[in-house]
């Protein structure tokens, strides 16, 4: 077991190091930024997808799957669970964490709002792959309203 | 206490990255993105090297805090003691770790020695940074003579 904060300075390294690179102010320039971090966070969630227990491998339903994120993942990433789980019983899943940890350290004044998005990015992705190596196709996009409280919206993607 | 291969996985993920982006395959190119990983790994140094237990502060001997990183700061990024700390008494320092974590997964051969440079520059970052919050200035250098063996060298600067 690693120091919790390793993950969360290098996260923060590699969003500076991607905003200073794609120097591009614009919308394009961010765009790009913030598909790279999605999809390393894919790659990660991947990897870590095939670290779990071979049993989790058996889940039959979705609603499994997802409730193994918001804990099991959760956990090996933040050491929290997700604070919520809802579903509209069609594919869709919001997953609620009150207090995220990436975005803990920023302050919560609403100016800083919409700089949540690239603190979000790589979260997205390390969702979306994770489901992928669970065998769930999904798009998962994340919301903030007020800091640091977040929403993951993950809809599932029938093949 | 977060998952440890999360540390890996997204070292790895840095790593491929900074390459797909610095394309430039000339030495240039290359400098660059080892430039790119350093600072980053200073950085995250500097922030673990701030989270260390006040006591360590009180380093009176150079050693000490030498000693201090091949325990406890090797321990929380890597889980493990480094091998053997040498010195020449003079400010030159040879750490040596025998199985480097972010060098085991690759493949052993003599051909695969060229691409470790980039597996060690954030390392060597991260210990000039820890050793910077500790109040010492230091040149830090990797080597490898045979996978997964490696030796890092810090120099420290006098002022």
């Amino acid at each position: 077991m690693a120091d919790a904060a390793l993950f969360e300075f290098l996260h923060t390294e590699m969003v500076a190091e991607l905003w200073a690179h794609h120097s591009d102010p614009g919308p394009g320039g961010q765009k790009m930024s913030l598909c790279v971090l999605e999809g390393m966070g894919f790659r990660v969630g991947q990897a870590l997808g095939e670290r779990l227990p071979q049993e989790t491998l058996a889940f039959r339903e979705e609603l499994d799957v997802l409730k193994f994120l918001c804990k099991d993942l959760w956990v090996a990433v933040f050491q929290k669970q997700m604070d919520s789980l809802r579903t509209n019983h069609q594919g869709t899943y919001v997953l609620q964490d009150n207090s995220f940890p990436l975005l803990i350290r920023m302050a919560s004044g609403l100016q800083y709002l919409e700089e949540a998005p690239k603190f979000l990015a790589f979260t997205c992705g390390l969702l979306r792959g994770a489901l992928s190596t669970l065998g769930i196709k999904s798009l998962v996009t994340a919301s903030v309203a007020s800091l640091p409280t977040c929403k993951f919206q993950v809809v599932i993607q029938k093949t």
